[in-house]
């Protein structure tokens, strides 16, 4: 079962491809989770004092990517302005959540593993962002 | 990539099954953006007038899930009393929707499949919870 | 400007005691603001290797309190056991944050107001569960 | 209690003034709260099929404003891009929203007042736009 099959029952027709809609969906729903358990994987480490920067930005992306399924999985009238805002606010936090999971990948594979899921999730926004200009 | 992965990683032993704390995580991320869509197809719908009480509960599960997905995927000394009154939270939420839904499921492909993912993440929910105790 | 106000103007008649509901409201809408806060001034702090426990749970708290104020503040045929369920997931997220906020409470002043608050949204959890049963 | 006073024990120092910072704060928590119960009421009027935009644009506020309050509540190393994306995504929330509200504000009180706490967040979070420029 996915976001694209339920999607595609939706009585408005949607106005993006579908597919690219539902893996934006997908991707902030996986970075909600993954930045979650980085956040608080950095904060059980030896070395906390070291990964408060990437716990804080792990935080932040995990509160924008939950925002944003919801704000772009809605297809009843949305407003244009505040769609590309949400997707824009993801990228700008997946954006500094990986930068700063990439300083930690080699000794962290939580960080390592994060990053990449931020990566992904920067790929799909900036997917869902061309389809909404 | 999945949840369990980077749980995996986490520096602090997982006092659960990972498998199925991952389960829960997973299927709390889906019911959240399944919901939410649901939500809104209701009130897309010609009967909005007569999908309320469907509506509103979707979004009420799709905020009780989103709050159960954080909460239980923090490993970092967790409190037991919190992490199971979280996932009952969700069960209850889950649900109230999954039965509504079923009301509407025969003319409503969204509330059919809504009803599917509330019931896969009580499974998965109930599991969690019994791991738990 | 209150949250009373605007619930005084919902086309359904609020089952509870408006002022009882509207304090649990604003209750838990000032817990999750102050338990980000705190959970951001564990991780600033020097001794933050001795505050991983109330950081998490200060998360959990926010993530309790947010979902809760949602899911009460809605008056459109609510199911009553969710509305106990998330109101008791709080009161259990509360709890824990107060008590480990205490314990910090003497040499971190972010901890000793957030117990404050938390003792606070305690009470109007619980006078809101009393009214609902 | 305010959010403005546990803001001033953070370790670290604030960036920006507290009070413009703490007021935004005040006012996405009201907006978060505000507009969940104006698109419910939405839900319950008896000219639901008239209010599908509005509550769609309240739900979106709501979640906006939910993320803005987290992120721009860390002071702990903040990634400055990030800080400003999700406040201009709350701004194009509660921009859509208020205006919206406004259509309906002489015959819905709850669009009324919907509309005046929108347009109050929209204040406080221009002043910390400006404040973080």
């Amino acid at each position: 079962m996915s976001v694209e099959a339920i999607l595609r029952t939706h009585p408005r027709p949607v106005a993006v491809d579908l597919a690219v809609l539902a893996r934006c969906i997908d991707e902030c729903g996986a970075c909600e989770a993954t930045c979650t358990v980085c956040a608080d994987a950095d904060l059980a480490e030896d070395d906390v004092s070291e990964l408060r920067h990437c716990a804080r930005l792990c935080l932040d992306c995990a509160d924008a990517c939950g925002a944003t399924l919801r704000v772009v999985g809605r297809q009843t009238e949305p407003d244009p302005a505040s769609q590309r805002a949400t997707v824009e606010a993801s990228l700008a936090a997946c954006g500094a959540s990986a930068d700063e999971c990439h300083r930690h990948a080699h000794h962290h594979e939580h960080c390592r593993l994060c990053e990449e899921q931020c990566r992904r999730c920067i790929r799909a926004c900036e997917e869902l962002l061309a389809a909404l200009s």
